[in-house]
């Protein structure tokens, strides 16, 4: 997908309410910056649980909401389950009052607009990049990859590539990870046709067990029995869908597994223990 | 309707074309004036025949079309067949060429922009006044109603009224006009369960010939039969559909019975002898 398609397709998203394509059409046309990134509909995780913004601007952690009577359907609940969502950690809210005349709406859209154009000049942010933004060489570069920095890649060998390895077409949902006791683990966190998978809504915890009982037992056993137990630390990367309905890995953290909170009821329980890890070339 | 809802709702139409949305939205956003009236998806009629415009500013006069390779699909001739269609005389056409980057499309909508806006000052335009512009008061001010000015009545009895009626609730298809031989007509100029009525594409010619083989015969015979045949001029205003699914009686012009070309077998015949008609008080 060219930017060009990225940006037509993001402005093109089947409004959902009634001021949401005006709001989010003119505060993307007044900024009238191709270098700028934005998300339309982006689900988000927030200490309050999760929501779903309007517009948001990946460089600059910050997000529009537009204000209508408005309450979550269950499709959109549904589709939050398997959706891309972020860390809002940090992140910066504005709101728009749709409840006015549209002459108030287009106030607050240029004092929203003037906030994100200074913001651009004051953070001096980097242009978007399509390719560059998604590639192992970006974070291979930065040293790290971060559950709040918006980390995100199109393949699992992209991921991978990240750790020491050198894949051209790796597509398993684990991998080697250079360090003991320690996986690349690239899950579908929800339930799905081979896994009862969960993510907590502030991501900190995820339950894994498999559909299959006969998988599941042994799969249990192996790692909280202590003479097989080895394998307790993951570096996970959970596939998501992107906003666009394309597949994404986005990187959620390292969780070890808690021994004393998993058994064969629940299955296995990984808490997060850290939301930065470095990348080795 | 409100002004902000039908600048709400022609906005957010359903694009036909990648660019479409983009373009209209960035146009619309760019100028960021709702004093400026504008119609997505607008139907003309030109010498060359009808098209769509992706865009019209009827205070202008001008269109915007976005082109990409693109042809009329069956389903739009056949909306065509009922739509509001504006006389396209006189007007002007700007087009945007769409097979090119995001970039070089923004500065062709730049350039439009300016144009608009350049034309808006010369032109001294009045405010756009979503309730005033079809108001009988406004045509009974102006003295007249021309077809190529954007005429249209949201009921019958607005139009009546701009010749000496004092209707509230009027709704037939035939009116009295105070002149001789003539009356006011508000067809539906396209085959329907009653007739079987036509307009040529640029609306000098209207077909009417009543699908009953019986009423047919006799309301033909009425015309036709220098007997009975007095009235052979009609005012008329056809019935389409607006650009939002509402109803507009829309003036098209007086047309005058042509004796010679309408029988039995092909109906009456219908020829505009005048684009513009005055209003009585």
């Amino acid at each position: 997908m060219t930017k060009d398609e990225f940006i037509l397709r993001q402005l093109s998203r089947t409004k959902r309410k009634k001021y949401e394509q005006y709001v989010v059409t003119k505060i993307i046309h007044l900024i009238d910056n191709h270098d700028v990134k934005f998300i339309t509909q982006q689900y988000v995780t927030r200490p309050s649980g999760r929501a779903l913004t309007d517009l948001y601007f990946p460089q600059l952690g910050l997000h529009v909401e537009v204000d209508e009577a408005h309450h979550l359907s269950n499709k959109e609940a549904d589709s939050m389950r398997e959706a891309d969502i972020v860390e809002a950690t940090g992140h910066k809210f504005l709101r728009v009052d749709a409840a006015l005349s549209l002459e108030a709406i287009d106030k607050q859209i240029v004092e929203i607009v003037n906030e994100i154009k200074s913001q651009l000049t004051r953070k001096n942010i980097e242009p978007w990049d399509l390719e560059y933004e998604m590639s192992t060489e970006k974070y291979l570069g930065l040293g790290y990859v971060d559950a709040d920095e918006d980390v995100a890649f199109k393949t699992i060998k992209d991921a991978c590539n990240c750790f020491g390895h050198k894949y051209k077409g790796y597509q398993k949902a684990v991998a080697v990870f250079p360090e003991e006791n320690t996986i690349l683990w690239f899950p579908k966190a929800y339930p799905n046709s081979g896994w009862n998978n969960a993510i907590s809504d502030d991501h900190e915890v995820i339950t894994e067990r498999s559909v299959d009982e006969d998988i599941a037992r042994e799969h249990i056993e192996k790692h909280i029995n202590p003479k097989f137990g080895k394998e307790t630390r993951r570096v996970v990367f959970a596939r998501v869908k992107g906003s666009l309905g394309d597949v994404l890995y986005r990187f959620r953290g390292v969780y070890e597994l808690n021994l004393k909170k998993s058994n064969q009821d629940v299955g296995l329980i990984w808490e997060r223990t850290a939301k930065r890890v470095s990348t080795i070339k």
